[in-house]
């Protein structure tokens, strides 16, 4: 029997027509109501999203089953229609891809954070959060002194704050190996384990690497020692302009979300840190693609940081740009969020995920507002986040009738 | 390729954390409206839910797949997050466990009915419902005169009223033989068939023990016959302490779902007949276990009995006892059914069922009462019942983040 794919099902449907989409990612934009009963999308003032809102088709996703939290990679890949469970795609990879580091064959590569140690003891995961101009010269003093461990190359490359990138070069290597990170302040440092014996090698090599790294920075004030976690080989999927037949941008600012859509074979655009310059380039490039991945990364951000005024000044500023987004007369205007990140948790979490369809054909009439209540109850209910790209291409009018 | 499988899927992502769950089932609960448009949940007075509903996510859940119609065996496993199609548990080994009967690798049971029979005609499928006293007498008959049929030891065990337990113990047993039963009154004697090979010799003997009932019954007034089904082996369940990584203790009365909750892996914690009792013991036993399942069965013996009035009785009986529950401070309070039993069906009927899911990180708001209709518009939808555990392990904050 042949497992049921929804996207080969569907790219066989699919009969590219010349329209213009835009799905416009606000991360970890689901929320919790504060104590005056409103979320942060309920709180702030969008006159421009709710009048979309009642042009438009409403529903609430489920980023991967019920009850389920998902971490980034989870929450686009299925926004972009990957199963999220059969494509499980390391850290490492998205970090290595979102700072545009090539990964060949031959490579496994991980997520790093500069961290500070007291003997044994890691007492900040996160070595203060130094500048990135401070961890690049951490970097660069590993570079230095750290070139290969036995047969395999070394290499590291920075990252924002206390982040950097480690890439392993070598015969025989394997992501099969578990976190050389506890996770937890106060426990000891924590070497790696191979899952499976084909990654005996690499595990070993990361851990005579561990006690070099340890080696190197013991005299460094804060950064004096590195985590490193979500081991991975370069995945192949499929790729996203191929399945869904149209040429895609991405237009993001951080790494790990340039790094998604380049997995999956968008391509992406420059572009500057703020919003305004996000829709700049949207403009400029408008031509040039028939999709365009939109994201918005300080929804999520002052979600983690728990602070409810900035996330609904963010959807604010968010709000105030949406004319010039319709300005460009796009057929599908998507607005999501690829989970919630409520305040009052300061993380992701497992609730469902605002969505709203703006196009020409939509049912409408149903919903008064863009925010997780009037989603609850839209036009579409509840839906599975691999689903969104679905309703994408039907009202684009990009899908052929099933059968006769 | 490996099937997927939502509890193999979720016990990897649970860190428990030593938050307490109540999971409170109405059995039944879920109903239709009468003739002034309301449900027994809609019209008893239950101040307590209803406030609760204001604070808590709603849902309605299908049991199975939408449309069909389950019994208690799959209307609890699925709530108890076990997929109903693929775990299929026959009755006698339901009704075996909840009489405390050690079933062991070489036996087969099967829920027996005391029957009234005229010639080979069934006129009383339950042979007037007799006392549980007097239906003890003719198991205690059937066991001295009826002990071995060829090498297969025959036991009797009693049950409540004209229900009984019969234990087949020998080499090369089967459970894959039909119902002795015609299920309605008036047609005659019906014996099993095998419905494999394997299971002649099961079936023959099965065959030759109606006949040796028959005869031994013969001149009893009113249990002159007996009718078996639901034939089984004992099945072999992934745990559910070890799945969801907590200590579970289940508070039921009937024998039924005390059969169910065992054969998951539960504690069977021996409490009181009323839903007072049952709340008490919940009480007593609040720091010896992480879960309770709490089952009341009255809901759904009056929605049998097309009784309106008393089931609306029993959920106001229900609501009274809520505050205790909440004094004891769960991190999650689950109130829900394993299946509607509506009084105007008077039987389980296919419904979605009423839930309730109250927990601290709850986005609430968007309901004011406890019944079907608000449930059909809750903040969840629709969702399958093998979801509750998953939401329950998110409420409670069990889950991991899945991904980076």
């Amino acid at each position: 029997m042949v497992e049921f794919d929804k996207q080969t099902f569907v790219n066989e449907l699919i009969s590219p027509n010349g329209s213009k989409i835009v799905l416009l990612v606000m991360d970890g934009v689901g929320d919790l109501p504060n104590e005056e009963g409103l979320t942060p999308l309920a709180k702030a003032s969008t006159p421009n999203m709710d009048k979309l809102a009642t042009l438009s088709d409403l529903a609430q996703t489920v980023p991967v089953i019920r009850g389920v939290t998902p971490g980034s990679g989870p929450g686009h890949l299925g926004l972009f229609g990957y199963d999220p469970i059969k494509y499980q795609i390391g850290r490492g990879i998205l970090e290595a891809l979102g700072e545009d580091i090539e990964v060949g064959e031959l490579d496994v590569v991980a997520r790093g954070n500069f961290a500070t140690i007291d003997g044994d003891i890691i007492v900040d995961r996160r070595a203060g959060r130094p500048a990135t101009e401070e961890s690049e010269k951490t970097v660069a003093i590993l570079n230095a002194n750290i070139k290969e461990i036995e047969d395999v190359k070394v290499t590291f490359y920075p990252g924002k704050e206390h982040r950097f990138v480690l890439k392993l070069t070598g015969e025989g290597l394997s992501d099969k190996i578990e976190d050389a990170d506890p996770q937890k302040e106060g426990k000891p440092i924590k070497y790696t384990t191979p899952l499976s014996s084909e990654a005996e090698k690499t595990a070993r090599i990361v851990n005579k690497l561990i006690d070099r790294i340890k080696e190197v920075l013991k005299d460094q004030p804060k950064m004096n020692f590195a985590l490193v976690r979500g081991f991975s080989k370069y995945p192949k999927l499929p790729q996203f302009p191929e399945i869904y037949k149209f040429k895609a941008g991405a237009i993001a600012v951080y790494p790990m979300y340039k790094g998604l859509a380049k997995l999956v074979g968008m391509t992406i655009i420059p572009t500057g840190l703020t919003i305004e310059d996000e829709i700049e380039t949207l403009k400029k490039e408008w031509n040039n693609y028939d999709f365009f991945f939109v994201h918005v990364k300080k929804t999520d951000s002052y979600g983690e940081d728990g602070n409810f005024a900035q996330k609904v000044h963010v959807i604010e500023n968010v709000d105030k740009v949406i004319p010039e987004i319709l300005a460009l007369n796009p057929d599908v205007l998507v607005i999501t969020g690829d989970h919630s990140t409520p305040c009052a948790m300061k993380g992701h979490s497992f609730h469902p995920v605002p969505a709203m369809f703006y196009a020409k054909n939509t049912r409408k009439g149903l919903s008064k507002g863009f925010n997780e209540f009037e989603c609850a109850r839209g036009a579409w209910g509840t839906i599975e986040a691999t689903d969104v790209m679905n309703l994408i291409l039907a009202y684009a009018g990009r899908f052929e009738k099933f059968g006769a």
